[in-house]
């Protein structure tokens, strides 16, 4: 089960470009295109007809055809035509509300009548010509809600990411957990230390020396249903930290977008925003490469970690001061699912 | 279930020239060989001392040896020997009926008493010299009436083979479908078209113009259990369609065994009978390399509608009338199944 | 269900020379490492923190570091220390019995208490000087007890290493079973026979003629719970054949080691050890590699019999005088398992 009333990304706009994209998400397979309007479109990977997935199907005047026998599916769910047929009572396929915004296609996946785009979070990076983007795609087969752990909890980059982002001092300095405006916020200050090669990097690319202690810090601002900012950086040591003035420090957000596909898979999105010199491709080229490889070192621990899971379901897991920011997200996630099983208004809606 | 009281074809010669053939027909594992007086048989996969494959061993003598311990399998599923024991007392396994015939085997894998081989269908053009044939098989991952509706529909010739076989006026001409003589026929015919490059390759072939306009005709008939064979050409417009003179036309037949292996996948034997040139080796191989390459475009869209359908199990499909030969034979699919239940003896047996 | 109260050949020391080895035994997820007295040590393959396999990890100081989060882990599965944390009130994960001994590790995943390294069965082949071993392992998905059938039952040499060590006489040769303390034991011997390939190449290793008759013999001792050790040799016809004078026979001991994994697969530790030019590498080595070579012939076999098994699970196999090593040895380990459920102490252990 996965809260539904809420907006998840699903994928890319270039996953789509040339032909439909077909994406199971929360457990519903869901063909993606592009309308004749240019704006995309989400509906039920199932052709009335015969059952093929429409996404196997081409796109012509904007309008999906199903590549079987020619049915053409509208952005509503309901059959436009097929030839030769009167379609008046072909039965509907879902439609779901669908948006695309910030370089990511949004979908909803719940009640369509509750969907509010205002309600996607405000990403200033991605509007902003001062911040860069650049990130990828991970199918991961575990929970969704263990990347979230992961995520949340840092201290997996020292023995996880150790030769890269991962330092000693991050398990050696303590994690502040707090709920603040519906956001679960873990963050930690590691002062006086040496930056770890990644950091190093950044120094240098910003012209700052790369070998005097720095302080660091780790934000990480869960928000619901599952998207993971983590603000991360370092400014040379005593000019304040995540305070410091833009010429002695170097800083990014840490992106991750986590869409359920199973309850035992999921899809990854993620990425770094940066705000320095954000006008340089091959930086963002590099950093993205960089990071992609660091962020693969997690993926054959969370799809072991799975399966232990699967073998001993009725072990309860730990639940440290280190794992509060997962504890406190997924208790934000079960809450959801509460209110929707008792037909509540979500949330957001509430805080909108 | 699949109807059991009536022939598949199995498998062809060829397969098992140089050992047994082990394969899964209608859920049931048997081993195909051919015994010293030149005969196929069929016995069950499984070896009465330890269970291992029979097919996994050789042929000595025409004698099925298990190649574990060496126990001699007789054609009728008794024990012929094995070293060093009695072997009377041995639990036979199932012998299935089995017939070499049209370069194809059958196998009946019903109540062994009720198969008669002249209920096997009369194939024409596998027997006259006046024609040649080429095929192939396909193993594919869904059930085996997804085939036969493919088959029984041709519309979707214009979207999945848009650039061999077909074209806009299929699905632009209506079709016609009756039961005769416990066959589904449907037939579609399309006056003064022209013709897709298949037909245009045939056509310079036969050494008539490729570029006016034609008369081109699909009849498929479906017969119990599973075989669909599609009566397919193309005439110079005006001068009668399937009835024109031989010199007008070029025409063949669409072969079809479809043989379940379980309630999702099957053995697809697909092939091509022509009466032009049935003697030039080198254009039965070039049409079969081009069948082969259009009808692999079929499987993708099978399998991926076979777990749709296996997702959403509760969706009733839409009948439309181009869908009526695959739902007519569907019904007859029904009442054999149901015959079979009910003790009665086959209708094959009946009209014989 | 497998008898637990036993000791199992868990793997080679080489296996986790580098880094911790994880691997289910009898069902149970075991991490295996060297502790810093350099002690060969098992616990369960679970971090208590976040459930992580703690084979992912690495050793640090002869201790065992979760490669997720860093908590460390004690050879007896309680927690030694976690970054920043408390651990006393940790739970403890199962720590496993084992001892490394004849070049294996050894585990026993049943009651600790019971545990006593005196029943690992005496390996003189293992600890003599005048005796050389080589082998390996294979992944068999198969039910572990078909393999014990398997090399309780040489007659499948006939059929299935017909081109190395099989030959006609080792099925027309009766075969003797007998259950003698606590093991069961098949023996053929076949005399005045031609050596296969494989002994004539030995033969011709000690320098003995490879065309003269040889009186051949095979002695298969199971134990339980599962090994196999089979005495094989040949010697000069008319010598006195397994007790003739050593420049006149050659031999060698096939051992095998087989260690459940799940119901349906097991690790298969496979080798020879022999008693003539021990100290030449290039003879263990060229024999390891035809034995591989050899061994793996049954794989397939073994496979596809389990498969035929799993579809019929109903079927009662046939029990020959062949099969009464497998038989024998089948009841015995029925036995422990029903002691075991009783809570009886084992049979081992009523014998020391």
């Amino acid at each position: 089960m996965f809260p539904k009333n809420c907006w998840y990304v699903a994928c890319t706009p270039d996953e789509f470009a040339d032909k439909p994209l077909g994406r199971q998400i929360c457990g519903e397979r869901i063909a993606f295109y592009r309308d004749n309007e240019g704006k995309v479109a989400a509906v039920e990977d199932f052709c009335p007809h015969r059952g093929a997935p429409l996404s196997l199907g081409y796109i012509e005047d904007g309008q999906l055809v199903c590549g079987y026998h020619g049915l053409k599916m509208g952005r509503d769910g309901k059959t436009i035509s097929m030839p030769k047929q009167r379609v008046g009572g072909f039965p509907c396929v879902k439609s779901y509300p669908v948006e695309e915004r910030y370089g990511f296609v949004w979908v909803w996946t719940g009640d369509a009548s509750l969907a509010n785009a205002d309600d996607i979070p405000h990403l200033e990076w991605a509007v902003s010509k001062d911040w860069a983007y650049g990130g990828g795609l991970y199918h991961i087969q575990c929970d969704y809600k263990l990347m979230i752990d992961n995520l949340m909890d840092l201290t997996h980059e020292t023995y996880v990411h150790s030769t890269s982002i991962g330092q000693k001092e991050i398990d050696e300095m303590p994690v502040k957990t707090r709920v603040v405006d519906g956001e679960v916020v873990t963050s930690r200050m590691m002062e006086n230390v040496i930056a770890p090669p990644f950091w190093q990097s950044n120094l240098r690319t910003k012209g700052l020396p790369d070998d005097q202690p720095v302080d660091r810090w780790q934000v990480c601002r869960f928000s619901p249903p599952s998207h993971v900012l983590i603000e991360v950086g370092v400014a040379l040591a005593g000019h304040g930290g995540q305070d410091a003035p833009a010429d002695k420090r170097v800083n990014s957000i840490v992106v991750d977008f986590i869409t359920p596909e199973t309850e035992t898979s999921h899809w990854y999105f993620w990425g770094m925003a940066r705000n320095f010199q954000p006008e340089v491709q091959a930086l963002t080229d590099a950093i993205r490469q960089g990071q992609g490889g660091i962020f693969a070192e997690d993926l054959e621990m969370l799809e072991e970690q799975q399966k232990n899971l699967l073998k001993f379901p009725e072990r309860d897991l730990l639940k440290l001061d280190i794992d509060a920011g997962g504890v406190q997200a997924r208790r934000m996630i079960d809450k959801m699912l509460q209110q929707e099983q008792q037909g509540q208004i979500p949330l957001e809606s509430v805080n909108a």
